[in-house]
């Protein structure tokens, strides 16, 4: 490969050695050509195949069927759920699920953690956490008059092993991190902090919504016990899709989460006086799941696994490495800073950086068709799906950037316009 | 019209005065002619309208919009509440939200209502309710220390109102009730009832499940302080499509869900440091909701709403009582007994048989088209909805049940065959 180049001509060179580029045409994006998006962080784009899938379930199986189509659907969490273990998760089958949203799959296993850990009253997480992952905890925190310890974290780089430790002692039952940050994109080491954190004696959760799909995620082999990830991202299983749920196998027995609902009874439909937890993962669902949803799951982590985890792994390094390295030849001189690891072994899949002008930059290019997202409080987040974004779109995106943050094309914006994603 | 015959003219009569007959057409069925569908409380049927929505969404909203698309879809889980509030539930805008599941949605009022009540420890729901209602509060119970008091009730009759005010003391926090029980389809005087539990200074959550859609529901003019269902039955929003939730408005400030999710959080993508609930029916969101569920919700609301939900029940309460004639006639001999109220004021959308090989008759009837469900122990549910069902369907129906329980054609079918749906 030749070395780094601004050129354009570079970005294509890139793209002409890409061999995952035929990816992009499983998309259904008429107009691709007149949009660059960088955001396949927050909503992944439409799989074709999950197009037609939805539509057979929905003409077929939904139109047609009628409720005969449970008899198949009451199998599509555990079928989504494996899927992704399989293909995404290094996880082996039966420890996935797909039900619920994040947000719920994470207060039903931190409940369940804190009750398998009797006598230790602490949870920690970082306090640069996603949003949702600091809220629940401290939600089941007072509720259970246990303490949420916040591990201090640095915004750009991520948690550091010290901080971590320092925040452990006996008292600790549960620690939930985020493996890829939703802000920085600082990509954790999950078996070490796992080490860590088991020594402990504490139960390692980790929250994977800004890591499946884009990095090699390896639940066995890690060791986490637990973990939680959504799958509207990198996934591309479309706005609201369930969430995924994953406990390790020795686990499943002797963990009971807090929501005691039909779908997670054994023999459900004999509906039983007693509630009586189905064995398996299955006892993690609550009420009847979304089936659209959990197909356009199974859809997405089947792509993603028809590439190879590996593979969008080292284009995602190589995209994202040039996204900084453009950053630093033509966006530094106009004030801004990246605020992601530059280790790529450190690094998720999307890079951010910091401008005081963050949030009407973002609105700027979107209006020029550049999707792109604002994190509080200064940063754009800009985020290359190997799927489907090639280098010439980051060098175009990068180039438009360039030239509305050096024109200030972007000063009629409000700087506080409301955001909405 | 004339009076009562068990003669096949008789309904083709009933249909031809029928007003609501071309809303059948309004669904997508190539082949009703060949499937008499008498299952719409367990999963209702796809609406054309839905079908264009949902493909609307998928094709051009997540597939063109993308990300772009949230600035609408934020609001999904509102407008469809609303729709819902309007024009099945009697109750005011900006009480009734769309997301989760029915069993995480009660999971989350019931734990509310026991902080709204300190000091009061049992919460009381019936022994026949719906499984998953009886065992969310089993679970809500065992986490708050709480007893959890159940009414027995007569499984074809229902809940009576002695036996509420014989559960009825100052220890109650919260009672939770179906308006229309799910195996025998009696329909609970939800204004009485709610007088009655508010007289015990408790709270009173009503359970919709089979009752929205099925007959009118009157939340505002009931007093009712709280209420779940589910969507997927007569709204025809499709398997596993969110749930409602309606918290009324005085109550709305003072009540906390547990569940502290960024959908729930007040200045969302601020993404602040603490939660802060949202002001509104908004707080009870948790996390990231199904869109494309919430648009089918709004879709199924509005095609009830277009018929009406007087003329809906009208014509209902001449199916069921029809069931109830033909059932009288035909199947008394053979061995059925009607297990549902036969007071039509007391009766929701559908009407349970007894019989002691109910699981095979249901499991035949399939065999040929005709489909209803079996419920434990011994009973044959059937639900002739409005808007699709027509006297003749219930005609055939009956008739084919009655040939095969004469005959015993179901011998060869398993007694122990396992249940799906």
């Amino acid at each position: 490969m030749t070395s780094f180049s601004a050129d354009r001509s570079y970005a294509q060179t890139l793209d002409a050695a890409d061999q995952l580029t035929h990816f992009r045409d499983r998309f259904v994006r008429p107009d691709w050509e007149d949009l660059i998006y960088l955001n396949g962080n927050s909503l992944g784009p439409l799989p074709i195949r999950t197009q037609a899938r939805i539509a057979e379930l929905i003409d077929q199986d939904w139109g047609v069927g009628l409720v005969r189509s449970w008899d198949k659907w009451l199998h599509q969490p555990r079928v989504a759920g494996d899927m992704l273990a399989e293909q995404l998760l290094g996880a082996a089958s039966g420890q996935v699920i797909v039900c619920d949203s994040v947000t719920v799959n994470l207060y039903k296993l931190a409940w369940a953690a804190l009750d398998f850990r009797p006598g230790r009253d602490v949870i920690v997480t970082d306090d640069d956490n996603f949003p949702t992952d600091r809220y629940v905890l401290a939600g089941v925190a007072a509720q259970r008059g246990c303490e949420l310890r916040l591990i201090h974290t640095d915004m750009d780089e991520g948690i550091s092993e010290e901080s971590l430790v320092a925040a452990l002692d006996d008292r600790v039952a549960l620690v939930e991190l985020s493996h890829v940050a939703y802000r920085s994109g600082a990509l954790a080491d999950m078996g070490q902090l796992t080490d860590l954190i088991h020594r402990a004696g504490a139960l390692a959760l980790w929250d994977l919504c800004h890591s499946v799909g884009a990095v090699p995620v390896e639940l066995d082999g890690s060791g986490a016990d637990l973990a939680i990830g959504c799958t509207y991202k990198y996934v591309n299983a479309g706005p609201g899709a369930p969430a995924l749920l994953y406990v390790r196998d020795e686990l499943q027995h002797q963990l009971r989460q807090p929501i005691w609902g039909w779908f997670g009874q054994r023999d459900q439909f004999e509906m039983g006086p007693r509630y009586d937890p189905a064995p398996g993962i299955s006892a993690f669902l609550t009420g009847t799941p979304d089936i659209m949803g959990a197909v356009a799951v199974e859809e997405g982590a089947r792509l993603l696994g028809e590439a190879g985890m590996q593979q969008l792994r080292e284009k995602s390094v190589a995209l994202t490495e040039y996204v900084i390295a453009l950053a630093d030849e033509w966006l530094a001189p106009l004030g801004f800073t990246v605020a992601s690891p530059r280790r790529a072994a450190r690094r998720g899949g999307h890079v951010t950086l910091r401008h005081d002008d963050a949030r009407q930059l973002v609105q700027a290019l979107l209006r020029t068709n550049i999707v792109t997202d604002y994190r509080t409080p200064d940063r754009v987040r800009i985020s290359p799906a190997p799927l489907y974004t090639s280098f010439t779109h980051v060098w175009d995106g990068l180039d438009r950037l360039r030239e509305i943050a050096a024109s200030k094309s972007y000063a009629d914006i409000p700087p506080e316009q409301p955001l909405v994603s």
